[in-house]
């Protein structure tokens, strides 16, 4: 897995800076080849469309895909290089979408935008910050849509 | 980590087997290590509460935990193991819940409950199946609550 353009350096954002609306894309990518795909499902998914392209071609997807929960984590890393939240990335919750899988040697990429800010009530420290991330293959389609609600510090005075 | 017990040998079941309330634990387990955590965080979720047990010390956890989706890719490889769905086990959405961190040494295992089963009316050879995944550690707590909807074939005549 190669992985390009992190954002260290750019200022963390705390609970105050956000908004909703609010975008990051960035410039990272990581490319998912056939040896990524196999190399996940054998530890994490170990099922034939995922695992072996000959066998692949008798299944649903008529050919080897990456599981879902790779995209998954691969979308995560790319978050992790494109959305500089103080405190880091949190989340106690997502739903997640695969509305196609990723193919071997795809280009996955981001794009995010804060969906809502909620100050705490119970902790004046923190609040939560819904956040939606589509994740797009080189050919500008879908391959997944993660809404997922994290835990954001507020600036210490 | 290490794995145990696989359905491999239990007769595969079709969307006319399954029925709501139907369940599945099964024997296996996945033991999760400090070093399984910081090999899977390296990859896809480098932050310093996944990679570093000392950096980790100072972040919200206090302490090294697993990523999520480190948990997540855990249980899906408990899900191919305990439900022995025939074509696969190929999920389209899913809502992901962690009640709390899986931690060094935990092992994990899952307890899934088939909540809907659903013929397609557009594809009569298939539906889709809503199936509620619950992750526990060695001390009986849920560390996650995966609820998803997968696609399931019709018996061949």
């Amino acid at each position: 897995m190669a992985s390009t353009t992190p954002h260290h350096g750019s200022p963390l954002l705390y609970l105050d800076d956000l908004s909703a609306g609010q975008r990051f894309t960035g410039g990272s990518r990581v490319v998912v080849d056939e040896a990524a795909i196999r190399a996940f499902a054998a530890q994490f998914d170990p099922q034939p469309f995922h695992l072996d392209p000959e066998a692949a071609t008798e299944t649903l997807f008529g050919q080897l895909v990456a599981s879902g929960w790779h995209t998954a984590g691969v979308t995560m890393r790319l978050q992790v290089e494109t959305i500089p939240i103080a405190g880091g990335l949190v989340g106690a919750a997502a739903a997640v979408e695969w509305p196609r899988p990723t193919l071997p040697g795809d280009v996955l990429r981001i794009e995010a935008e804060i969906l809502e800010v909620r100050h705490s009530r119970s902790r004046p420290d923190r609040g939560l910050v819904r956040i939606v991330t589509e994740t797009k293959n080189d050919r500008d389609e879908v391959v997944q849509v993660v809404t997922a609600t994290i835990v954001v510090p507020r600036r210490p005075d």
